[in-house]
């Protein structure tokens, strides 16, 4: 009996929301529903869940896979899968999918290059200064020109992409660390190798971690790495809270060999209210809102790779368990 | 006698810099004078006035011109002409050049797109935030997809380009009213036509100004143009002073006609101590800092403008009087 009939006996082919931290079906029920050939449903109102055959799942419990012995697809609302690829429940067969959202990558590429303008002209200087209502010339006196400030981009998958292109752009001299390498023909610089990180963040005035979280790269924003950074250097941390020890961050800080950061990620988020990054002189803190997913990218992926699934195929937004992105 | 032997004779060729409101040998002096061929005086310094072929200005003074009966060329250090052409001094004959400076625009792509974020992020509610020491996620769930945000650029010369691209990087519609108009292959639409900046402005959620100061473009940002604006609308006011009637935008921010405003130019700059812009809760003033041109480009236009000048060729670089741009 070939797949297609079991489809058509089967009418829809059935999954599951298994999240511990936001209302799924709220954000993305109305986009999947309009999915014909698909039903999802809380897992309290799953009626068989041996028929159970995908789950979307964000943040998921460290049992929520149990209860299902048929899953063949894990679909992760966002880029990050390092949670739920460390989930326990998680069965060996089901294949891990997240969202390529080229908005999303938009979105960040944005959140990103604000930063970067933030620290490379100063911009709260005008902000202080308007405050102050002082018509204050000296700021554009001592640019750098951005042709000789280098912006380094670590992680270059559709998020670091994105930003690379971004930020040239504006005429920065973009490096970025890449697992792959490749040519540099678009104006970015791209560095590949086992120490490309390193070798990035050496020649970084400002630089930008979008780098997925495994175990290579835990910890990997450290007291050795902003050393190897020249004298003033800014951080910005858009990728996972434990990328950075983030005592070694406020040491570098202190010291000035870091000249500032932009932090959307943290170890313990919420960030704690007595957490010193709150109120220090040099910080941003955003609530990790640097991007988002749109719910129909989250629904357009489910209903390819559930399709792909089905007939057999490795999804194309599948992760590589592997190497865990 | 050829042009060439003149010019063998005279061994280089002289200009001044005629400049009321900066120290040009200050700024340019090193950059200029690295340039083989071209020699350039103070004015008080100038030994024969018959002998000066250019000039290097900014603002000068309304007789600037009057002691040089030979000027051929008047190179401006920046984009905006507007004045030189105006000057009462200026020889018919003279041809006026401007400084094409790719890193100019792209420091105007950088500081347009951080203005872009902050309104469409609302990036201010981040740093009061983080003021407050609150871990407030609900920015993100209220953000418009930066696909469905159109963003307008008024102008589209050297500067426009590169704030559109960059813009468009960012996921945004951008729509740019432009003379010539032409394809839209690159994702940003091209508005030409006599009412190009009205249209544009009609379908604008976010609206920069980088248009030249010209007749036509004198107060074209006014309250029939904001009237006409989306609900909400945002101005990025980076091109002359003199295109905004400022009483209208007051009232327009009053009204909540225009949502946000950013503005870096003026009808009197320094802007006065107590103008309502300074303390207006929905603006964001800045020096006149948007961008600057390097030394390096200054002096590359100008030994090609001459050059191209002694050759009796039109410069590469020149305006055309009739336009104003």
């Amino acid at each position: 009996m070939s797949k297609l009939a079991v489809k058509a006996e089967a009418d829809v082919i059935e999954g599951v929301y298994l999240c511990s931290a936001l209302d799924l079906p709220d954000l993305f029920g109305a986009a999947v529903e309009a999915a014909p050939g698909l039903k999802l449903y809380r897992p309290e109102d799953v009626p068989d869940p041996s028929r159970i055959r995908f789950a979307l799942v964000w943040r998921p419990a460290p049992d929520a896979f149990e209860a299902y012995p048929n899953i063949a697809l894990v679909q992760v609302i966002a880029a990050g899968v390092d949670g739920v690829l460390r989930n326990p429940s998680l069965p060996e067969r089901a294949v891990v999918t997240r969202v390529h959202d080229d908005e999303q990558a938009a979105i960040m590429a944005g959140f990103a290059a604000w930063h970067v303008v933030w620290h490379h002209r100063r911009m709260g200087n005008y902000l202080a200064a308007q405050e102050a209502g002082t018509w204050d010339r000296t700021t554009i006196k001592t640019l750098r020109p951005p042709s000789q400030v280098t912006v380094g981009v670590l992680g270059y998958g559709l998020m670091g992409q994105a930003i690379a292109t971004t930020v040239a752009s504006m005429g920065f001299a973009v490096h970025a660390a890449t697992r792959t390498g490749g040519d540099s023909g678009d104006g970015i610089t791209r560095v590949a190798g086992p120490d490309a990180v390193q070798q990035v963040a050496a020649r970084s005035d400002i630089l930008i971690n979008v780098l997925p979280l495994t175990d290579a790269t835990r910890d990997i924003l450290n007291a050795d790495l902003f050393a190897r950074m020249p004298e003033g250097a800014v951080l910005i941390q858009l990728g996972r809270g434990q990328h950075l020890v983030e005592d070694d961050l406020l040491a570098a800080l202190d010291s000035g060999r870091i000249g500032g950061a932009s932090l959307d990620v943290f170890h313990t988020e919420p960030l704690p209210g007595d957490h010193p990054f709150w109120t220090h002189p040099k910080v941003i803190v955003t609530p990790h809102e640097a991007s988002v997913t749109s719910p129909k990218a989250v629904s357009d992926t489910l209903v390819r790779s559930v399709q792909e699934i089905e007939r057999g195929q490795r999804p194309t937004a599948a992760v590589d368990k592997t190497t865990g992105y």
